[in-house]
Parts: structure tokens; sequence; C-alpha cells
């Protein structure tokens, strides 16, 4: 059994194959469900993995569950800044 | 009665509050729903703005689907290319 964090993969500012192939490795190795996490700027990114994992290596995955949130990030002046985040839940 | 297309707000690149204002017109012009739609880069700016405006603006408005898709577009050269897209629905 696989925990939660185990199943997540976090959207970086690498391009998109390097986070499509985790998705796609979790589901090789036996994931049903497979997170996919990112916040500000690479939630553009985060949709592409999602769109070229279940498009072109794992046709059977669907999209199960979408979510949009806020986070509030402590900046290095010490000030805190609000930065939007999404979760797309890919399952097979 | 209004259209779909009129309830729809499609995010390009201007600053996220431009979109915000637009989404909560629509709400207070007596929208039950509102779309808000981007694709590629602007993706991350439409999930700011739907944040932007239940956080702030129009607090008993829910995200009610959020959906995400490829687009192919053709290039000035003739190729095509495909682009993510995202329609994220707000509801009160």
């Amino acid at each position: 059994m696989q925990s939660a964090s185990e199943n997540t993969v976090l959207i970086g500012k690498k391009p998109p194959m390097n986070y499509v192939l985790a998705v796609v490795t979790q589901f090789n190795n036996g994931a049903k469900n497979v997170k996919i996490r990112a916040r500000g700027n690479a939630i553009s990114r985060a949709v592409d993995v999602a769109e070229i994992t279940r498009n072109r290596f794992v046709t059977d995955a669907k999209v199960s569950r979408i979510d949009i949130a806020s986070e509030e990030l402590s900046n290095e002046d010490g000030t805190r800044s609000k930065v939007s985040s999404i979760e797309i839940i890919l399952g097979r």
C-alpha cells in the first residue's frame, strides 16, 4: 500500500516531461491514483502534465478530481502573500 | 436570461484584477454561474481570478466545476500545436 505523499507529484520549474515521467512511473508501479500539485505559475504546467499523461501515456487515466485553493506564504522580509494552488487527481 | 457566452470571462495577459472585476460584475448583474476560461500560461491566472473572486468579493460563490482539456492551435507557419486549457465554473 502506498501513502498519499508517495502518490504525489509536486510540479516545479523543470520541463513538463520530467513530471510526466514521474506520474507515469507511479502508475506503472501500481498506483491507482496520482495527485499532481502545483502553486503559482507552475499551475499551467500541472495542467500540461495531466493532459500529456492521459492523452499520450496512460490513456485509461481520467481526471477524478480538481481542487483549487489559496495558500499563504511567508516572504523573506517577514510579510505574507497569498498564492493560488491546484491539485489534480488522475485515476485509472 | 443570459446565454452561456455572456457568462464567460476569457483570461488573457492583463493583471488578474481586471478579470476579477469582470467576474464580479457578472454576478452583480444577476448571473448564477460564471465561467472562467484560459489557455496555456494564462491558466495560473484563471485560478488566481477564481480564488480572489470567491475569497474577497463574492464570498458565497463556490467552485461548481473545473474541467481541463487540450486544444489544437494552428501556428503561423501552418503547423499545429497542442495547448492545455481550463474552465472553472463559479456558482452562487
